[in-house]
């Protein structure tokens, strides 16, 4: 038997605690798959009085993190601490400067900072593995890495965020509204005390991020992404969109055009038709359209303990095989900068639900404007009367860009008879 | 840039030509990401006047494909000629006794002689790829050895067969016998003149084969899958599915019981609330149940030039980046050989449809013998009046042993009232 591949873990949270249990439970069938064993030999993480249900004995104890990244017993470095600077960064950077290799669940990390963190370790020629940071469980930086090498991808698209799809689940299946799931999400643990980083979509950005950059082999852009989270997705919309056939869903998606690298997060209708309309709670699925291999998905758990800690133990058997890959499927140095294709730009189909008085004229006044920008509807639906005057009046459009629905929603949202400011949501063909 | 790794085809049908295709359509493309060009050197096939719509200037043309094998300037065959006997056999051997890698889409090789292969590539320390084996595009061969290896394997279904997916979807929409759908199946290409291979469940259980040893780290065992193809599934079968909230499928399925490794291949009623239900058409899909992981599925194009030739493909691009991986997940010899778990001690709920004559005491007869048996019904459906007096009656049971229900199957069937060979299909619970 080859000599063990030696670890240090730094994050002792959730995902941490899981590595180090698959790593006690499935070692005889580790060493056997990874053609040598792997052995834990440091660990390191905030407190260590905390209750975590792992077995650390002969495991030696870090204060610091940062001993990990230069102590000369470890061949790999985990990181599992989280964030996208401070203490986080600096141990990758030590790390793959010191020629370790790094395994990591970071998805602000590389999200912020993936073509300099991909460029270190090919500078030291060690290995990076992220399979932790998207997805969870679901090996989706493998298959685009290198399952589907093959194909240049034309288009990607994902429900990334566990949280937000299990709020719009229970949304649709509860007919509740955001605020009231929210709390309820909180108290069950689905969801943090606070929400932001899931519900405005900043999580799913940094995953869409470093997607964008393995399935592309562009520079990973976070900056470049357009972000919309799911805070002003009502009840109302979610029924709608049930009678109008699609279903709402957080996406990531990402695709060229002839403007450059298309990178967006927000509330799409989905048409039932697709599979990834049917991916509920807190699964995740991504979806990869391949110019030979077609359309593909893949879909699992996308979060907790198993799902990750497997994410991270199968980089670690890359590791240990020696299987290697550039971060992004290509050389840092060939990763290309392309243009972000701007959102105004962007073409497709519009959802948008006004709630107006219930008067005459005000559909004629609607209608006028939308055919001002020359976008041509393809339904409109009115709802009803209500004894407070307010009712909601739905369209839904054919394609056309963004910055003439922009401008037609600037002008309708200041109608009198407009009572508040439009909600638009992008309608997806798949 | 490194020195090309060097490829000879042997096969130039439809997943041969396509191949060729994307090596020259993405020659750029695969250089980068596979580190080094991959270059098509010679190629060998049946026809040379065949019209294949690829450019094969400056390709060595071998009328032997055995000359692949032993050629100086090859570093890789890829033998696409199928058949798990006869030159393919022989090619795979030579070639991997040559001390070359050998990427291959046969199916039927690897499930008659996979732990052979193995063996014999492990000896020279080569690489056998066969991604392409299994569900065309979909990398589950990865999923499994790879982005999956940090767990053990408790269950994998999938649908294998695109053919009989394209039969059985059909015949649910259009309410069209199988003799028909079949028929038209093969006018449109989508079923062969012999259709035996498919619709008998034969091509399914060897890809099934190739999965089981993949997940679960056994000498591939074809001879122990249980096999029953879609013949005998009627359009009133599948009426009576949709009634009782499934969806029938031809799954291949293994998992690790008290007894052994059961495998099997079969119709089975699907829920409707399982993934795999909605599954349609020539799509393929594959559930892995990991024990960290939870539960995954890929799904993808089944078959194809395109989607076969992409995994064809990213087998290259392992090889030329040298990463490589025992073909089974473990070291050939350390395969196992598990007993096979007999399907008399299958343990499952059943959907049985009879057809009765139409008169007092049939139930009572039936329900007698399934209670001598201990079968306990869950439901019971029995439709109206027939003037032909021959009505259907359909049970569903809980969970049972197989045995079990074929006594009692066998003894309904020589009741006097019920007038054709009682139709089971087993009810599986996702």
């Amino acid at each position: 038997m080859k000599k063990p591949l030696k670890i240090g873990i730094a994050g002792l949270g959730t995902v941490g605690a899981g590595v180090v249990k698959i790593l006690a439970e499935h070692g005889r069938l580790l060493a056997q798959r990874g053609g040598r064993p792997i052995k834990l030999v440091a660990v390191s993480a905030r407190s260590r009085a905390k209750k975590r249900d792992i077995d650390l004995e002969g495991v030696r104890w870090e204060r610091d993190p940062m001993a990990l990244a230069t102590a000369s017993d470890i061949d790999v470095v985990v990181e599992l601490i989280g964030g996208s600077g401070g203490i986080a960064r600096r141990l990758v950077g030590k790390s793959l400067a010191s020629g370790k290799h790094v395994v990591t669940a970071n998805k602000a990390l590389l999200a912020m900072h993936g073509a300099e963190i991909a460029a270190a370790a090919e500078k030291k020629d060690v290995m990076v593995g992220f399979e932790a940071a998207v997805a969870g469980g679901i090996p989706i930086i493998k298959a685009l890495r290198e399952g589907l090498v093959g194909n240049r991808v034309r288009r990607l698209y994902g429900i990334l965020n566990g949280t937000c799809n299990y709020i719009l689940t229970t949304m649709r299946e509860t007919g509740r509204d955001f605020d009231v799931v929210l709390g309820e999400a909180q108290a069950a643990g689905y969801a943090e005390a606070d929400p932001s980083f899931d519900v405005d979509g900043i999580d799913a950005a940094h995953k869409l991020a470093v997607l964008t950059g393995a399935a592309f082999g562009t520079r990973v852009n976070f900056a470049g992404i357009h972000i919309e989270g799911i805070r002003h997705v009502t009840s109302m919309d979610i029924e709608f969109a049930q009678e109008l056939g699609y279903r709402i869903k957080l996406l990531g998606l990402a695709r060229e055009t002839k403007y450059g690298v298309e990178q967006r997060v927000h509330p799409c209708m989905v048409p039932l038709a697709a599979p990834i309309a049917h991916i509920e709670g807190v699964f995740n699925a991504v979806v990869v359209e391949g110019d030979h291999v077609g359309t593909t998905m893949f879909q699992g758990r996308g979060a907790g303990q198993g799902p990750t800690a497997s994410a991270v133990v199968a980089d670690l058997v890359d590791v240990a095989r020696g299987r290697s890959m550039p971060a992004f499927v290509v050389p840092a140095a060939q990763l290309v900068d392309r243009a972000i294709s701007p959102m105004d730009r962007h073409v497709g189909a519009y959802y948008m639900r006004l709630m107006v008085q219930d008067r005459p004229g005000v559909i004629a006044a609607v209608s006028t404007i939308l055919a001002k920008e020359r976008i041509s509807l393809e339904s409109m639906l009115q709802r009803g009367r209500s004894p407070s005057g307010k009712v909601p009046v739905v369209l839904t459009t054919h394609e056309n860009e963004e910055a003439a629905m922009r401008r037609a929603a600037a002008r309708i949202g200041k109608l009198k008879a407009v009572l508040e400011e439009p909600c638009i949501i992008r309608i997806e063909q798949f």
